[in-house]
């Protein structure tokens, strides 16, 4: 994936990916124009991320559709299909595992952790259920480089360092807690509640 | 509160907040070096966060722990409190109702919505689960402004349209479409699985 791209656009090319496979199978040129309208948004913009592809327009009828939709998919898991685990089986965590979004960006949930022994050994949205313990064996054996953390604050650190040592990479952390990591692991914390206050001060 | 303060140090105020918290009652000061090194950040950028607040720290001592956690509390929520409800009581709505962060913002979730006569008149983490089709009275009556939308995709507009008409001035979004809204109303998407996808183009 082109690093240079702000996050900002790269949160839209899904958006741009999911209304393109909604438009009927025989449409071949879909314009800036047309998506701009469709999603209520300005064309120069549509234009200026869709720039960050290898999708180039042409004048007057716009992008090759389906070679947008393939550039759109190049871009987004052009840096190889890479698996990733959930750390914790509450709420949240099954909300993450029944998420369809990450097959646009390459990325497949292939197992999740929890350390109730009524959770473990049983399957959630299709993905089995391991015992935290075992988190060791069974990142190595899924080849698993990132997680998300959904776990309560208290065990966050704790299960991140233990995904940390068993080879995970970047880690989304979902607990309302800074996560310390070593040089080379790269962690995001989304904070729900701080992304409605800074809404609400907005209003 | 101050619309001045980047969203990155927004973020980290309640993380401040409850570390302050977790410190024994009878501790008096607490400086910026400590809560640095508890929470693995730099001085320099906790003591910059922390002057967003009304807090002033004393040479050598630091900051009157109290004095602190009011700075925090009243910084967060000098927006006065505001009500939110929650659209779509799914997996992911379950898990934004059961999540207890919101009070450090001067948040209260109030009340859910949601279309499934199964779900509709029970409680979910002692909210109500109101009709969606009644959501014009209750929004009212309950005064909410904020809505967190975690239906599906292809309800996400149809239930915002219905939560602005019925008094949401600002709406978070978790599904992966763009939102439209009239002009006066603020909405902000958070994509986990992009979220997901910047970290897998950075490891």
């Amino acid at each position: 994936m082109n690093k240079d791209i702000p996050v900002i656009s790269l949160q839209r090319l899904p958006i741009y990916l999911n209304y393109l496979k909604s438009l009927p199978e025989d449409r071949t040129y879909v314009s800036s124009g047309l998506i701009a309208e469709a999603l209520g948004m300005g064309e120069v913009l549509v234009r200026k991320d869709l720039a960050y592809t290898s999708a180039t327009g042409r004048p007057r009828v716009g992008y090759v559709a389906k070679e947008l939709i393939s550039a759109l998919e190049d871009f987004l898991c052009c840096n190889g299909r890479r698996s990733a685990v959930i750390a914790g089986v509450g709420a949240l965590g099954r909300a993450v595992l029944s998420y369809g979004g990450f097959a646009n960006y390459g990325i497949e949930i292939v197992a999740a952790f929890d350390s109730d022994v009524a959770k473990i050994g049983t399957a959630v949205a299709g993905k089995p259920v391991f015992d935290i313990l075992d988190a060791k064996r069974e990142v190595r054996r899924l080849k698993a480089e990132l997680a998300v953390v959904c776990v309560p604050a208290q065990y966050a650190q704790k299960v991140s360092d233990l995904l940390i040592e068993s080879g995970v990479k970047a880690i989304l952390n979902f607990a309302p807690v800074l996560i310390k990591a070593p040089d080379g692991i790269v962690v995001r914390h989304i904070d729900v509640a701080a992304n409605l206050a800074i809404l609400s001060s907005m209003i």
